[in-house]
């Protein structure tokens, strides 16, 4: 069985956003040489997401309205978090995203449907937060 | 370390429903010969989910009432994704209800509490959609 | 490829609640011996949730409030699954909260950014209920 660890790190200048991750995820398994197997991808922060589903950015523009609908960012004293914080919303919104994928690596390829992309979804930006990428396999 | 790999496919009548595809997952597992492991199953099209809950019509009934509550299908022009498609309902429910499961593999079999059962969640019906099984272990 | 298999048991004494269980979670991967892999770790039951969030009494309070409000328990006969159950709520609220983590090991450790932590959240207790933990690497 092989390994394979890496760190990638995004800053986004939003509080809130979505990056399509699904390039810089096949690297990782380009790098690892493992080509039957399983990636874990996963924020390494809490108030971030990793999830699957469309690259359309009308979708995207949905998901924002829709989470500030079931977990508003504003008052800030809705929350009994947001004593010296502010991102209580973002630690409920990321249960709804998220907090990682794990995924099929066949033939060396992350095993995909044909719209299926990987997302790094932040809501509490405007500084530098982590992904892990862990692979096994053979 | 030993992988397997197979598609499922379901085609459901309706725009929503939920089917029990745990005895497929098992004849995959017996199929793959391997004992000691994990597997994972994910729904490979963006508004559909694979999760496990119970297998109880009622509270089928439930989500159906609770997903439509928390993501309604309708009016189709509340959604920006809606331009060409009217699935955006779709692939927000499927973010409530998950992508994928992981199940731990022990002597060969599903190592499951006693309610659990696997189900394929569908929120966009009507056509053949896939499911992929993969599965590394010993 | 090694692998290992362990179950916790939760009763809490209050219907809903949160646990810490990583100091348990990082003792499996100790007796486990494996020092690269990944570790599953999920509720054997459909009314409770094994996720990762922050330890923080505050934000607990506000999953508690969040979760009641977008499932409430009450009134039981809101529910189809509640003819000899009063549980449904719970079915629900543990498709938000999430039924699996999976985590990365490197180095024989939990692979975490700095807040991570693993909870077992209860939504139907005052009984034992047991969460999984399977782990498989080198």
């Amino acid at each position: 069985m092989k390994s394979y660890r890496k760190e990638l790190t995004y800053n986004l200048p939003t509080r809130r956003g979505y990056i399509n991750i699904t390039p810089e995820v096949q690297r990782c398994i380009d790098e690892s040489g493992i080509k039957e197997g399983l990636v874990l991808v996963n924020a390494m922060h809490i108030t971030a997401s990793v999830f699957i589903n469309d690259d359309e950015s009308g979708l995207h523009k949905d998901f924002e309205i829709w989470l500030e609908k079931l977990a508003p960012e504003k008052p800030y004293n809705q929350y009994n978090h947001n004593g010296y914080e502010d991102n209580a919303d973002g630690h409920l919104k990321r249960q709804i995203m998220g907090r990682e994928v794990v995924a099929a690596i066949t033939e060396g390829k992350l095993d995909f449907g044909t719209w299926e992309q990987i997302f790094y979804g932040e809501f509490d930006g405007k500084r530098p937060k982590r992904v892990l990428v862990k692979i096994i396999g053979e």
